[in-house]
């Protein structure tokens, strides 16, 4: 009997999107004005789902204070309020794109959890525009 | 050819965690403020998905009315405005985690609903925190 | 590795629900107030998602713009502001529920991407009804 | 000590923009895809708003059981999956602009309530365009 | 030159309403289901608008910081996972509406707040009832 | 007989706060973290509200494409996937708080308003921080 447990958390970041293999006129005709070099921003919103079974001592699937704690010194004390492409050393030499980031978070998430849990990110970059990464 | 169809439903009730066998210090370990004994409350929100294949004669994949008859029956009616570990007879020896309810939920409504649907429950405890349960 | 990556769209329509095929008491008892003959309308909020593996020299899963730009072509310019029942030629002899939306929705779009690319619909009829479709 | 209560309702109605003193170039002109002879539809959100003073005996401004049965009968039962136009008297000389809609739902929630309370309506037409109408 | 600064917050609660004065019958007959003597509960949205100028010398009309602590001194660590009638003392004498949860959050707030400002209180009982206070 | 019709806008903007006239330490304590030189950046929601009454012809308090036209023009062209301290003149001399942005939007808009309109901003800077400006 398996369950998904979601836990929302978010982040406000500058990003900007380019290829340093690219000249300026390619980054603008594919990135357009998310390539501006002073950079623009979102309020990245995060749903964290954990797939498991229930503890039958507790009723829980995790213990969702551990969860908060996780989420909070992987992704929200790394990414808030921090210029994605600056100062995360992920995005140094990889492009910040929704996709990009929604791997990173899951690759740095996973390595948390322990190994019986499955993961799901799913990260909105505008109320419009999110994705699914589930690292399948 | 299979959907998907969803319809929202909502109770309020009030709970509390703790494990009966376990004394007062370890539930307060575990659950924290959760296992308070007066009890804290929610407002639920529910997510009823049933999948199953469109009928040629109606276009429906279920008749919503029926499914918004038996949802409120086997949920509403049974859960809303009140205690669910001293009213709700499912938790009286188990613990009304949000896990424990999308499980007792699915259990009910899958007894109800025709055998050729599936079913899936996403139940939220607050915006922040849900779950969702598709019985297998 | 595989993402799927979502983008919002919408558009106002009335509709009827009614079989052809049946009198009006028929109708009446199935539909309800959903077949009144003058029409009543919904804002139809579309989430388009597409999966996909994410392209190096971009981080991009698919190009948004190009996706909007399908979006609107295929589902806004030929829905929004219409009557489904009366203007919209799949629903001529095509009982225009969400879920028969929903699939010539899913339709249109997979006729203009790329065959590597899945596609899912979550189509809202009202905030409180709607249906997923991934062409299974 | 004043204070506002709200209570939220919905409903889901066709409807069309037009002047019948004017030809169809005009109707066009000013209210473009929105005069569709066929027409549209919306799902309405409405917040109906009631000022007052708390009762000390009950701790209420208003009863909400007595304020949701005077919105289902006053505009739930005359507007919920009607064609506004044709089938909602008051707009068969008035344009059922949201404008329009929210003074006409205030006039008749205003005659059903106490002239004690002061009334505020906030009708959605769409999740991106609405008004706010207080009497004054 | 005035503006209003808005911050949420939010608590989850247990409570019942009745009037100590009347018998069952008559609580039964005004409350409903929420005169339930086993309580049920919700979760409370809070928003808190702050009235005041620009300080020049820093853009902000009043520090966020500051106001998210008085607000979690003041409201979250008293209501939150609490029985609203058994453990805020507030409540002991007063039913726990959410009117005069309301006034008791604003009667919090004023206290310390400067008296320079203003203050308003929204708040959501359910995401379909709320309240607005604004102390006059 | 006065109305307020809401259109919502939004933009995605990079910003950093800080007093050009202040140390870094001092920056640092009043704008923590909001202060980073590398900029972050937030998703601004934008609800513009226009005051005025309904012209008996048309069922219209304003145009609503006039509107929109106007926001694009005066606000998302000039704010959206734009640095605001460095792209945006305004802000050069003025800290790009909510406060301030709100401000800055309001002059704009005004300017472009016939006179006999009122105009409120609401700006979301965060779903969980914002404010509102009426010009008073």
């Amino acid at each position: 009997m398996s369950l998904t447990v979601y836990r929302k958390a978010h982040f406000n970041a500058a990003h900007r999107l380019y290829n340093k293999d690219w000249d300026d006129s390619r980054n603008q005709a594919v990135f357009g004005k998310c390539s501006n070099p002073n950079y623009h921003g979102h309020n990245y919103e995060l749903e964290v789902g954990v797939t498991g079974t229930i503890h039958p001592e507790t009723g829980f699937l995790i213990n969702l204070d551990e969860l908060k704690k996780i989420i909070k010194e992987e992704v929200e004390d790394q990414f808030d309020h921090k210029n994605l492409n600056l100062e995360v050393p992920e995005f140094r030499t990889l492009n910040p794109t929704v996709e990009n980031i929604a791997v990173v978070i899951w690759n740095k998430l996973r390595a948390k959890l322990d190994t019986s849990y499955d993961l799901t990110i799913k990260l909105y970059e505008t109320p419009r525009n999110f994705v699914i990464y589930t690292g399948e």
